[in-house]
């Protein structure tokens, strides 16, 4: 049910895309209990500074331009706990299979109500 | 008032946006009661397995390469009914314009309050 | 807090992308009180009629094809006070910076719960 939007700077590393939306599907399986087979995603390449802009410190964070965005719309009704968890397994998850800092990962989740997916033929399997 | 994001993956296709584009809009207008004049919309070409990712197969829907996403993020205040009439409209009017199969539309709403809107000169006309 | 979206024409101004940031995140530090570090911006170029589309006239407002979508996700929890004077200082910033209509300038919020924001590592910070 989530569908996700990754937005990154690694515009030279073909492999980023692929490893960075196991981690998230990944992630929200454990996380989430989301379906192994529920994940529909977009990500796309910026230049930092043309395409893609962040701080280089936020709250007690240091960022690089290796900045990640990940945004999530999903269905209502995650605790604060597994949305904790979702975004240690993503920020960590990330951080191991790419080698980027897990600091530079920014997360955000919009909720939305379960009738308001549909997963194709324009049924509504949640409504 | 709503703002739609397309994405797809018919990169060699350059009336697929067009098509994409006057279907979701009409479909909006049917289901939605949105005038006509109402649609700001972004359309993007990726390529599969690397810019747009989704599953083989999800509840029991079958899905192919040629898949696409539709993200409608409009005002609250639509019934069950009229968000299944409106998955119907696009998911069978994307069918028939462009010849995808029905079962490759992917579709969620998004939804804020009438007065998060501002459709020039800073206006906020629901607010 | 906010993580904004940025979607025009202007496919052959170099400029536009770091205007457009820097006019965004300023009218969110003074709108909504945002800190001044607090900026997490995807801006995209698109061709009008073939990636972006919007009407040539709604309400009672003219649109050209020099049109900019500003999507903004941010915490919930602003007046329509506040929603109007943002509106107004991103309308009346990107005139000043850009010179484009204020007209053209298309703004919709998302709002989503503080608990649902990671800036790194994996942690919530407010939740």
């Amino acid at each position: 049910m989530p569908m996700v939007r990754i937005d990154h700077t690694r515009r030279d590393d073909p492999d980023f895309a692929g490893k960075a939306s196991e981690t998230v599907r990944s992630a929200l399986e454990t996380a989430f209990s989301v379906p192994r087979e529920d994940f529909f995603q977009v990500v796309t390449a910026h230049e930092f500074g043309s395409g893609l802009f962040g701080p280089q410190r936020f709250l007690d964070i240091e960022h690089t331009q290796d900045l990640v965005f990940v945004q999530i719309t999903c269905a209502t009704g995650r605790s604060k706990e597994q949305k904790i968890a979702l975004f240690q397994a993503i920020s960590s998850g990330l951080a191991g299979e790419t080698g980027m800092r897990p600091d530079d990962v920014i997360i955000n989740l919009v909720e939305n109500q379960r009738e308001n997916w549909s997963f194709g033929r324009g049924e509504a399997p949640f409504a």
